[in-house]
C-alpha cells in the first residue's frame, strides 16, 4: 500500500514523500524500508532520527525533525492499531461450521456463522451467538450463553451458567466459571462451601490467557463491558469490576470486591477482599491495597498509600542518616556547653 | 422449601413466621423475596435492616433486630454451605461410564461408577477410583493412582506416578506433577536435572485452576490431607503442605521449603526456598517470607515481619517528620544558649 | 548400580565401599540403604551425619566426615543431573508417530521421529522438526516452526507464527504467542490494539507450566538460547529475554522490556515496561524492578534498589527508636542547662 493511501486510511496528515510501499510495521529501532513506525512518545526522537522506516507516526502538534516522511494524527495509538489492522500477515480465519470431532450437546443453539473447532466440548443448555469463534479444545459448559462475535481461544474453559456477551475476547486456557474459594472450619477441618452462583462477563472484554475468573458463591461475579484483562490475572468470587477497566499481568482480586469504572491496575497488584476501589483509582505495578480506596486515586506501594503520602514515607526514611548527624552535632554541641558551664 | 423445614435442615431455631417459600440465597444487599441470606459479620447490620430477604441466618448469640425471620445457628458458614447445597441449581452430573472418544490405555483400573469424559487420556498403569469424575479433556499420565469420590475439572492434568487421594477436587486446567525448576550451571550455561521424583497429594484437598504442583527432583512433593488451594498458585519440587493448610491465589512457595499444619497465606504470598514454616502461621496478603517462621506466628510485609514488629517499623517511619521537628526546635534552642554563653 | 560403577560414571572419586548397590536416589533425611545422596552445601553436614543413605556425593574439597562411602566430584548439582538421569524410573516415551486422533492439516512438514500424541491439533503451514514429541492434546497454530529435539507436554499451546528453537522443553499447559495486552483510548473506551508481532524462542529453553508468552505488537518477542523460565510466569509484548537468563515462578515482565543475558529473577519479581535490565544482574524474590538496571547488579526490595542501598535504608528504619531516645534526652540535658543559665 503506497503511503499517501495509509496517510488517509488512518485519517492522517502526510508530510513528505507519499510513494514509498509500505509493506511492515515496526519499531523506530527495528524498522526497514518499507516499514512504516511510530513516535508516541517524544522522548523517542533519538530513535526517530536514525530510524531506517519508510514513514513515521507522529502526533499532530509534534515539532520536530524526522529523516523520513511523518504522518501526522491525533491519537497515534488509534493509527498505529489501524495500521496493524491493515498490514497484519495473513493467517486463515476458522471457517464457519462445527468441526466433525466437536461434542455438542443436543439443543445447543449455535448462531449463523459460528466456528466451533476440533474437540471442542459443548454441554446441554448452552447457546452460542452469531459469528462467535470458538478455536481448538474449549470447554463449554451447561447452559452457557455466549453473545456474537466473540472469540474463543484454543483450550478456554467457560464453566456452568456463565454468561458472556459480545465481541468479548478470551484468550487462551483462561478459565471463566471455576469455583470461588470458599471454605468454612469445624472441627479443626476445612469444608467446601459449594459455589452455586455464576459469572457474567459484558461486551468488548478481553480476557488474558490462563487467566482465571471465578464463579460467585451464589449471586453473580460481574466483568463489566469494555473492561480488559491481561494474562495470569486472579479474579475472585463475587467481585464486579467496573466499565472500561484495565489490569495487567499477574493482578490478583480477592473475593467480594467491587472495583469502579475505568480504574487501571499494574502489573502484580492485589486487591484485598470486601474492598471498595472507587471509579478512575490508578494503582502503581505490585501495590497492596489493603483499604478502601476513594475514587480518582492514584496509590502505590505494600500497603499501597496515596501517591503523594507513599512519597513522603519514602523521602522521610531517606532523610534519617542526615537526622542522625544532627543529633551527633548537637550531642558535642551539648556536652561542650554543659563542660563550660559545669567549669562556671 | 418451606422456611421452617430449611431452618431445620440447617439445626437452626428459627425466629418469625416459617411459611415463606425459600427458593434462592443471596447477598443482603441482592436478596429478593424469596431468596435467603446471611449476616455473618454483625458489622453488615444495616444491610440486614434493608434487606428484601424473606429471612436471614444470623449467628445464635446475635442480638439486634431484624425485618424478616432470622434462623440462629452455631456455624453461619456451615449453614451457607447447607443452603448452597440445598438450594444449587441443577447442573446436570457427569454420567457414569468411559466417554467413546476417551484414550484409556490397556490395563488401566477404572473403578465402579467413575466418568470419563470426553477427550480424556489416560495411560497405562494408571488407576482411577470408584465413583471419581474425569470431566473433558483431563491428562491422567502412566501410573497416576487416584482415589475415590475425586473430581477433576476440565482440562486437568495430573503427570505420571503422581498420587491423589480421596475426595480431593482439582480445578479447571490445573497441573500436578510438571517438572520441577532445577538447573546446575556448567560453563556459563543451564543444563536440566532431570525431576524424577513426584506428588503426593491427600484425601479431601482442594486445587484451584490453573494451579500448578511440580513433582521432587526426587522424593515426593506432599500436599497432605485437608489443603485448600486457591487458583493459579505455585508450589515448587519438593515442598511438603501440611494438614488443613490454606492459601489464596498466586501464593508461590519455592523448591523445598516446609509449611506446616493449618497454615494460612493470603494472596500473593511468595515463600523462599528451603524455609520451614511453623504450624498455624498466618501471612497477610502479599507477605514476602525469606526466613523460617515459628509456630502459631502472624507475618506481614515484606520482607515479612512478626505483625507486632511490623507495625513498630511502620510506625517508627511515619514518627520521623516528629523527629526532624524536634531537632529543628534543639538546634534553635541551643544556639542562643551557645550565643549567651559566649556573650556571658 | 554398584556404586563403583556409579562414581564412574558422574567422574566422581570413591572414598569407602563400592560394593553397595545403588538403586535410588534421596535427601540426606530422607534416604535410605540403596540410596544416593547428595550434600551440596556443608551447612548440611548434620544431615549427612545421620543419614542413612548408602553413599554420599560431596564437593571435592569438602572436609569432614561421611557415616557413609562418600563420592567426591567437582559440581555436585551436575552429578545430581547424572544420577538423576541413570537411576529415573522408567517411564514410557511416547512413540515416534502420528497418533490418529491428531488432526494435521494437509502440507504440514513433520520431521523424522516425531511423536504428535491424542488430540493434538496442527494448522497449515506449520514445521515440526525431527524426534519433537507433541504430548497429548497440543495446539500448533498456523505456519509455527519448531526444531528438533523439543518436548511439549500436554496441553501446550503454540500460536500462529511462532518459532520454537531445538531441544527446548515446553510443560504444561503453557501459551506461547497468545496476544499481547495492548488497547488504546478513544472517547471513554478501550480499543483493541491488534498484536500482529510473533514470538521466537531459542535453542534449549525451558518454558514452565502454564506460564504466557505474548507475541510482539509487532515486531518479535524474543526468548534467546538457553533460558529458563518457571511456572506461571508472564512475559509481555516485544519483551526481549537474553541467553541462560533464569527467572522463577509468577514472575512478570511487562512489555517491551529487555533483560539481559545471565540474568537471575527471584520467584514474583515484577519488572515494569520499556526498561533495560543489564547482564548478570540478580533481582532477589519479588523485588519489583521500576527503573532500568546496570548490568552486575543484585537488586532487592519494592522498588528495587541495589542490595547496598536497600539495606542501608532498611537499617535506617531500625535505628528510629534509638534516635528518638537520643532526642529526649537532648531536650531533658538542653531543658536543665537553660534553667542553670536562667537561674544563673
Amino acid at each position: 500500500m503506497k503511503l499517501t493511501e495509509l496517510a488517509e486510511q488512518i485519517e492522517g496528515t502526510l508530510e513528505g514523500d507519499g510513494n514509498p510501499e509500505i509493506t511492515g510495521i515496526a519499531g523506530l529501532d527495528d524498522a526497514r524500508p518499507g516499514d512504516i513506525s511510530f513516535m508516541i512518545n517524544p522522548k523517542y526522537a533519538a530513535a526517530l532520527e536514525k530510524t531506517q522506516a519508510s514513514a513515521a507516526v507522529v502526533e499532530r502538534k509534534w515539532e520536530g525533525t524526522s529523516p523520513c516522511p511523518v504522518v501526522r494524527v491525533d491519537n497515534p495509538d488509534k493509527a498505529m492499531a489501524l495500521c496493524a489492522t491493515l498490514l497484519a500477515p495473513e493467517i486463515p480465519k476458522p471457517e464457519p461450521g462445527i468441526h466433525e470431532t466437536a461434542i455438542v450437546a443436543e439443543g445447543v443453539k449455535i448462531g449463523d456463522g459460528v466456528s466451533v473447532g476440533p474437540y471442542c466440548v459443548i454441554r446441554a443448555g448452552a447457546e452460542i451467538g452469531p459469528r462467535t469463534i470458538l478455536s481448538a479444545g474449549c470447554y463449554i459448559g451447561h447452559n452457557v450463553k455466549i453473545g456474537a462475535d466473540c472469540v474463543l481461544d484454543p483450550h478456554v474453559v467457560v464453566r456452568h451458567q456463565v454468561k458472556i456477551g459480545n465481541r468479548t475476547v478470551i484468550h487462551d486456557g483462561a478459565v471463566v466459571g471455576g469455583d470461588g474459594f470458599g471454605n468454612y472450619r469445624e472441627a479443626g477441618r476445612w469444608h467446601k462451601i459449594p459455589q452455586i452462583g455464576t459469572v457474567e462477563v459484558g461486551d468488548d472484554v478481553e480476557i488474558g490467557s490462563n487467566t482465571t475468573i471465578d464463579r460467585a458463591r451464589f449471586g453473580v461475579t460481574k466483568i463489566a463491558d469494555g473492561v480488559k484483562i491481561d494474562n495470569l490475572v486472579q479474579i475472585g468470587h463475587n467481585v464486579q469490576i467496573g466499565e472500561n477497566t484495565a489490569m495487567a499481568g499477574l493482578v490478583g482480586i480477592s473475593g467480594s470486591t467491587v472495583v469502579g469504572a475505568n480504574v487501571m491496575l499494574g502489573g502484580q497488584v492485589g486487591v484485598g477482599g470486601h474492598l471498595k476501589i472507587g471509579d478512575g483509582v490508578i494503582a502503581g505495578g505490585k501495590s497492596g491495597i489493603s483499604k478502601d480506596i476513594p475514587p480518582g486515586t492514584f496509590v502505590f506501594g505494600y500497603p499501597a498509600l496515596p501517591y503523594k503520602q507513599y512519597v513522603a514515607n519514602h523521602h522521610s526514611v531517606s532523610r534519617i542518616p542526615k537526622l542522625k548527624e544532627q543529633i551527633t552535632a548537637l550531642e558535642r554541641r551539648l556536652a561542650e556547653l554543659e563542660k563550660m558551664i559545669g567549669k562556671g
